[in-house]
């Protein structure tokens, strides 16, 4: 079993992005499962063609894609992609589109199909905070999630997907108003590898049931 | 030289004290400096008879002690302590006292000795945010802090004194309402580090400057 | 014109709904438009039943549902409803679904049809905060949204319809803990008759485009 | 009986300061008391001389200084003022004060002789969230308590007085962050009008009091 992890490259004026940040720090195999960790732009569409790209080469059984959520204080599990962009601030090649559809036509929203309630729990078991989100927002995090949806739901329908947005790292909030929250990279690579352990344990169980039947 | 750091166990129904986690990860040299780390219990009173037992113990050049003020995002250096004690929730022997003097006829408040800006910007400059803080509340912190202030005016007047208010360590918030600010332990500890050499660089440069003066 | 507003009952412990309450202070008369004021259950599923016995009452041309989001600061038009329903606490007939779509093969999504950017920039003219939300959460409140547009995308199409979260009115909060957002019900009331003036206006605007075309 | 009650003028950037929006609001006698309403600039040190002068035009029996804290969500009577000026930025006649006593040889501090704990709960009591503070910060609302007390100190040991900190009002939040809280300068009125009625009552329970010792 392979997993592809995607962390966005940094914008909006920080130096980091806690995401690829924290996505470096995961092992290179949770759960024995191979980890591929790849850095995408912030870039509406751009990122879903790269995405694609990345799918092609590592044929992976799941994607993970990771992006930040500054002033978040936990670990989001982000349930819903909308087909909807609409960016506050441009994105990393200078395109702010505003109430546009991503996909025309597409479905009007995609449902992660990643183990989110699982991913929750076994987050929280091991001490860290998590939960549930139901918008990931309408910029570049939103964009790639429904991409990547999309991408499943009409020529990868075995591939799992789904995005985790991650707080500021610690370092980003030193310089922003106080009560900013903020989590270690440390922290949220440990978050992302149970996360990782928790969807390899739902495919595992699934492809078991799946088996049984036979 | 040498710095007494102390640390409350837990109170209120956690099961942890981010602030002696953190302290007990405290290296026990600092800049060449001698670290003794000691736990103190969360009790009105009772707190300041063992933090002098522990100043007679040990006899150090400057005293810090660490507590947690559940709610805030950054470490936060107390200014001030104020001659008042007004308890929400009992403490660990069961005492809430409300609206009572520290010590009947003390002065109003005392100031804290540490160089309290020279530590918030070395905490930052680090990467970890941290505020003057102008309240350490009436709960046993602001007792602590008091009494140890009010112990240098009257009896160690050679000793630098002053206290640390720490964010919740990461895995407190797990079960907290989504948006409570924390820190993990391992980011505390740094934090009290790097207060701690900001501590000792101004003694010395305090030190050099008196030596000029001979 | 006419526009149909709707409040819930209160739920999960409070005396009062804010919706509801803050719905009643709006006049009966906005623009030169009929406001007709309605309580609606917060029960999942029957909301959608009654609504559509209001609508068909009525006969509106907009209907405009509000709901609390305690939490919230500001008056937040929702741009989308989506098809789950996901319930932390029972509604006030003691439902409680999790992880269920609200209607079995509907769409997965939808969008409000009120002019949600309009609404926004006008109720922020007036000096009351207001943005966009792109989550109505997965409780009641969702479902209410998602079950009128529904019915507007079919059985309705000529009608105009969306949902506003509403902040906890003032006297909500004095038991909460301090740092809970409120607003007084008079403001989320003004609020809400900027947010019918701006939906008269554009469907006016509207109406005239497509008089010219003809 | 009679009491003053100051407001700031505007500052730093605003163009109301919702302390004096509110003064102004409050009716001309409450509970059959005189209340007198001033203006006071936003400037260390002349805030004191002017409120002397106040105090010497109107032979005030009590004095209530109101001011802006923006961030908090609630009433707040704070309990002590503390000799320290310090200011992120400047004042309206460009002082920027920064670790200077307020008063060379000045207490430590001093605590609000306003029955604090009374004026909280008669608040709550009608709806209007309140609380202790027990820090006013260290900008020109802290000066002017920390005056106020000296003079009561040193020359006018008749006069109770303290100092209430207000949240931002409502249409000031427009622009800033979501999250920002506020309150309706109506209800902030109203929130001042509880805490004198809870001033005279005090007032009038200790001269009750006084009487029968006679």
């Amino acid at each position: 079993m392979k997993i592809l992890v995607t962390g966005f490259d940094p914008f909006g004026g920080d130096k980091i992005n806690p995401a690829f940040e924290a996505v470096k720090l995961v092992p290179d195999k949770v759960a024995g499962t191979e980890i591929v960790k790849e850095e995408v732009p912030t870039v509406f569409g751009k990122c879903g063609v790269i995405l694609e790209q990345l799918i092609e080469k590592h044929s992976p059984d799941a994607v993970i894609c990771v992006g930040q959520a500054g002033g978040r204080s936990v670990m989001s599990i982000e349930k819903i992609a909308v087909n909807l962009a609409e960016a506050r601030i441009p994105d990393n090649e200078n395109q702010q589109p505003s109430d546009e559809p991503i996909i025309n036509g597409g479905s009007s929203a995609y449902f992660s199909s990643l183990p989110v309630k699982a991913i929750v729990k076994t987050i929280k078991e091991n001490g860290i905070p998590a939960s549930i989100s139901y918008t990931a927002g309408t910029f570049v995090c939103n964009d790639i999630m429904y991409r990547l949806l999309h991408l499943i739901e009409t020529k990868y329908p075995k591939i799992r997907g789904g995005f985790i947005h991650v707080p500021f790292a610690t370092e980003q909030v030193v310089d922003r108003p106080d009560g900013t929250p903020a989590m270690s990279a440390e922290t949220i690579a440990k978050g992302l590898e149970y996360a990782i352990e928790a969807t390899c344990k739902y495919e595992k169980d699934i492809s078991g049931l799946a088996g049984e039947t036979h």
